[in-house]
């Protein structure tokens, strides 16, 4: 089929299940509420070889946060409970409440499983903290240097799915880049969702183990989708036309969120002139239990 | 002594050695290179419970980076060379590799301790990369998706300082926070030192072990300089007229450097109508082997 | 009344009316597309000594544009018609045309009122300009360095109000300040609404005429709300706890529209630590046939 | 001759005197003296059809202004200096006194041209306002809603050249974009210099005069440069492999800054991936009596 005259491939995004924690951070404007999630879900690109998978998912007024402030919705991703719980504790603890006028809320408040990292946060208080309730939350208030740091006693968590993708392939990397921005900048309107990657975009997309380095290398560089190998490699997937590939990875609370990311992302990326074909990474459906047909979103 | 008609308390800051990783990380545009640079420093304001403290040092034009495109030179830190390999092999292989238009290059070629980052990277190329050099620098040619990654072989490190530090008294949260940002804007143009936390400003500046939780807690709440505690503990150091104070940290690649950051930071916070007075952090001088005394900065 | 605890003083806002052309600029990405926008409504916070009244309404993604691209509604806004088709004509022409990606639409396309802005920029086609059709819209194809500029045929108007307004009075300009930056980014998520001064703020609220230089200056300060004179001026009216203040003016395509952005900027603006007072300007309901009570708005 | 691998064509840049006055606005912090700066100089991209032309020059820290607040250099230029007078007291007289924050000083102290501008806003005062001396500057102070507005006595101006230029000419649209960002990037490092149009980008390169509409235009575009009639005119200058050009327009305070920032922009706008060739603007050397010839900048 195609889309906007674009070619979109005939396949399908593969993806995994993921623990996924969702917090929302407010500020006293949006701009601080922005700094201290920045800094909450940086070196979170990939459980690969970062501690957790983590990134903005929305920016909200004060008309839906507890304390009435501008706030901002952050998602925080590991395979298990325990690590999630752990990575919650070191970046909120860490990012949030050593951020200028930061509060921060449970941004899964229905969800089964809450962690009780604002309980443990308290304790930075040493005994001068108190408990209060704001907006109807249980919370706590620290006295700190800045004034009062108020958190949340519980931060809820709940099985999502990580790993939605698609690819974008264009005639040389600087369209392929400004389609991906457009990507990402249209997913970012989708609610319950995150492009982890810096940028929320990804250039180095990768295939599952190695042909030459197969003893210490778990994950290397998709040669079939590089561009500077496609005369070099047999059975390349780049069209003769392309030379500039980036690829948007997508974690969300559900499948449905995944599917709206990918639409939105999708549609903007090809008003961009000069990109060529949508395609997706899997890898044969072996592995992951979820599967997004790009034909099926349109 | 006074400052802009400040008072600068006669006190001093205490700082501590660290080990220190320099990277320079260049981009299509100066935007691409901050993308990266954000990612890979995120998570990173201080080794309590980050895996290393990190930030952005300056943004350069393609007149001083080996391949001539725009740049942004990031520091990351940690206690020992070990840890610092190690996070920066996390860190650049997961938030540099993966950013759109990202190269990476060492921030200190000079420094005796080396590591060969670069060269670990490489493999990800999975044999389809190839050596090269590109401004005299020994450099890897990773072809990916978006076309190839370049990445210098080797990147620097070397022995600096962390918590070098100042706190910023005013009559009120916001004019503290308008002069933090003022400082950390005025620090961003030093040669030499990066401000880790959020924004570059603490909130929750803290004291070492705790009076109530001692049990568990290493570091709480500085009591003695919490505004909403002043009419509640004894020897406050909140004056009347106080009711916010942040405190800026700083990390840096020498004595000098931090001295520099210092002074510029301060040089700026007190032009905010509404500061009342500047401080520093210490422990009696009983811990870390550096002072900077405030009054010696001017 | 009082919301959030601050007082909403009992008083309304006057209003006048004025004539409203809107544009909805399209980009390649949400950044160009902002770019353009920036520059068209620049020099433009008051008719009095401003060609126009011009802002930012708000951003779109591809899904609400003719060419699927994201976007940014923008208002122009004079007093006449026909001072509004020259304002058109000159900042679309020199701002719109010339920016990078940028294409024009019409942002009331079911206004009675319509310009040929669109037909007439495609004279600097030169001739080898043609006519299309995008997304339902007749539309030039303009040929030029950067590749083809596109324009909507017309560009509609109508009457709207100019003069919405609030003030927020604080303990000091730092706190008046971000809570002024709060009010502009909720107010942004309002549909029909502009606020024209630089970032959305106005410093320097004025009075109509002069006490003191009356034979040639027809607008000065508003002695009467000045901090530093309060203790100088009869009849002040700022509080004793009160020393900075900052003006929002709001136009707009409706009661409605001003309505609601009123609404959503006082109730972030009174989040802030150290607001003490929301009001409103007005000339004593003489001059503009346009009253907004402030108490009426919740 | 070639630069990074491309072809710097043998022709030359032609340009024109034009009258720049400098005014340096300080702000609390640097955001807010750009929000000024940003308003002050919109509709601001050629003299064609706005009321001058108009940029931001660079960003300063305290230590080089008057009051030692963060600031920002910006230059408005018309062909006279009677209209560059009235551009100067309407532009600073609604966009930085109405600017949160924001004072106005001088840039050119030492020009033998001296505008009483700031003498003339303090009427705005109505007999509240007062004479001071800051950093050695005959200054007012402006009692205002948000505080005192300060405005030092003189805005300095002198002749200086418009119309210095380059073009890059790339693959296609999204190369020469990236391209044409990096290098105002580079150029706003130079100083005396601005890009005045948006974003700093030219993408409506004009030629004087028209073929089919002579009558009543006055400029049109460029169709040899036009990438979408390069099979379509005769003598196109548009080569087979490009797609998309920019134009960069500098003005600047004198021959020295023009050839600085032309340098500087040149050098960064080869380093993007897909730009083939720049070339410059002239009308054959019969009008303007400046010539930057481009092989002499290297």
């Amino acid at each position: 089929m195609e889309l906007n005259g674009i070619e979109i491939e005939d396949t399908f995004a593969e993806a995994f299940p993921i623990k996924i924690a969702r917090v929302l951070i407010t500020g006293a404007t949006k701009k601080w509420a922005l700094v201290a999630a920045t800094e909450a879900t940086g070196f979170g690109t990939s459980v690969i070889m970062c501690p957790a998978e983590a990134g903005v998912e929305k920016i909200v007024t004060g008309n839906e946060t507890p304390d009435g402030r501008p706030g901002v919705y952050i998602q925080i991703c590991t395979f298990g409970y325990k690590s999630l719980e752990e990575q919650l504790l070191k970046r909120l603890g860490q990012c949030v409440l050593t951020a200028p006028t930061a509060a921060m809320w449970n941004g899964l408040p229905d969800a089964e499983k809450q962690f009780d990292t604002g309980f443990k946060l308290k304790f930075f208080g040493d005994g001068f903290e108190s408990e209060t309730e704001i907006g109807g939350r249980k919370s706590y208030r620290i006295p700190m240097m800045e004034g009062d740091f108020i958190t949340e006693h519980s931060i809820g968590a709940q099985e999502g799915i990580a790993g939605g993708n698609f690819f974008i392939l264009a005639d040389n990397q600087m369209t392929a880049l400004a389609a991906a921005e457009n990507a990402v900048d249209a997913i970012a309107q989708v609610e319950g969702v995150i492009t982890p990657f810096p940028g929320g975009i990804v250039a180095s997309g990768s295939k599952v183990g190695s042909i030459n380095y197969a003893k210490f290398m778990k994950a290397t560089t998709n040669e079939k989708f590089s561009p500077s190998l496609k005369g070099k490699v047999k059975d390349t997937n780049v069209p003769a036309d392309v030379n500039g590939i980036y690829e948007i990875v997508i974690n969300g609370l559900s499948e449905d969120a995944i599917k709206n990311a990918m639409r939105a992302g999708i549609k903007e990326a090809v008003t961009v002139p000069g990109v060529k074909k949508i395609s997706a990474g899997n890898f044969g459906g072996n592995l992951g239990p979820y599967r997004f047909n790009l034909k099926e979103l349109f």
